[in-house]
């Protein structure tokens, strides 16, 4: 089942997606809802990131290839976790799938996408063992964890090196039928393939995260969960269109310009 | 005028709090709100954290006596920060005024308290200059932001060492009257004053903050910033009760006990 989250009278709503056409529903899916009897076009509709977090976490580090990346392009030694500890992000930062990347005027040139899996948290859950960890995820989606690198070497924390406004494109929508194993996490600018990988080949994976994090943490219907991504990420420049695109989940693309 | 925000079927409503009484309302202060006419005891109703936020900041090392001590207990070097950088903070580790602190069983003795003084956003923001920055604060409360500095010392991030459940006591309620160079924070543990500082003698002001946090993100109705804290906290244990004080905003008090 696929659900998005659409703006509507000034506020958002959710829909369940069936095709091209929108269901819109009353309520919410980390809570009740019914289906209001309405059918939208995909077409007409403006789309919002799925879900506004209550606490949004990301994984940082969790591809070998892009441990890496990340410590030659910061001038760090490289070094693998020893253990799933998780960062945050800001809702502030957070975009749709078709919204605008607008890097700051006084960004340098290291401007870079990551392609990332968005687990989607759908019940209330702590001390959860690893075994039963997946039975709280609602379902996921895609995040393009846009980052400046020379801020995040730079920088003592990644505040604006990573949720500088419109950094955080999230969508376009929450896949809740997904074998992850099957997953291919593919990026393009421009329509060019910039690099594919197994999406589930983690570092940490999912399971252990969620596990870890539920030792000292409650994680709460809404909130989300970034993976992280692999490889070397190339710089993104004004006039370029980024898609993130995850097998059976869908493609989330957006532009990007340079404020002027 | 003070708002507060409390337990009401199953969910948060806010309130205005005259002396011992609350006036309800319908609505939130950060959009539309009026009063239902009725009134309730203060003493009759639970304490909610008197906003969840969209995104919660926090700036973390903003009190010269406070960062040599951290440098000293996680064996790092002082380091006064040059810029004003912003970092995150959990909303599943708030509990409210009276909740109680809970240490997880393998925290080690060294979980301490930090006062701090915290700003509550009431109006969308972005390019404050630093003259204008205050034009969108909606008024101050308390927080704990209660660390367990064997953690901070050893973890890459601050993931369990500040967001562990119950770890960021928020309240007692929000002020809105406040002047800012006359306000003291004091900390007592089991009624023994720790520390009293002056709370706008701060490395970096809230107005220099505010000003460059927006030159990248915005900040939005019910936002907060927690602004750091002074001096050299002491360990808190099993059976303590920590009351952060800061005049004219109120007193936030939390019981401590260890998980067994």
């Amino acid at each position: 089942m696929r659900w998005i989250r659409f703006a509507r009278n000034g506020a958002g709503s959710f829909g369940i997606l069936e095709g091209e056409t929108v269901l819109p529903v009353r309520g919410s899916p980390f809570a009740q809802w019914e289906k209001s009897g309405e059918k939208l076009p995909l077409s007409g509709i403006k789309l919002l990131p799925p879900v506004l977090p209550g606490t949004f976490y990301a994984c940082g580090l969790n591809y070998a290839g892009h441990i890496k990346e990340v410590a030659a392009q910061t001038g760090t030694a490289m070094k693998l976790p020893q253990k799933p500890e998780v960062g945050y992000r800001a809702n502030s930062a957070l975009i749709a799938h078709g919204d605008t990347i607008v890097i700051p005027k006084d960004a340098t040139e290291k401007v870079q996408y990551e392609g990332e899996l968005v687990v989607v948290i759908g019940k209330k859950a702590k001390h959860l063992s690893e075994r039963d960890a997946l039975s709280c995820v609602f379902g996921y989606t895609i995040g393009n964890d846009v980052s400046e690198r020379t801020w995040q070497g730079q920088d003592r924390t990644f505040w604006r090196a990573k949720n500088t406004d419109t950094f955080k494109p999230m969508g376009p929508w929450i896949e809740t039928e997904v074998d992850l194993d099957r997953l291919v996490t593919r990026v393009r600018v421009n329509g060019k393939e910039m690099i594919a990988f197994p999406t589930n080949e983690m570092h940490f994976g999912i399971a252990t995260y969620l596990s870890t994090m539920t030792r000292y943490l409650t994680l709460n219907p809404g909130d989300v969960v970034w993976m992280g991504t692999d490889g070397d990420p190339a710089n993104i420049k004004h006039g370029d269109t980024v898609e993130i695109d995850i097998s059976g989940i869908g493609v989330l693309s957006n532009p990007v310009i340079r404020e002027s």
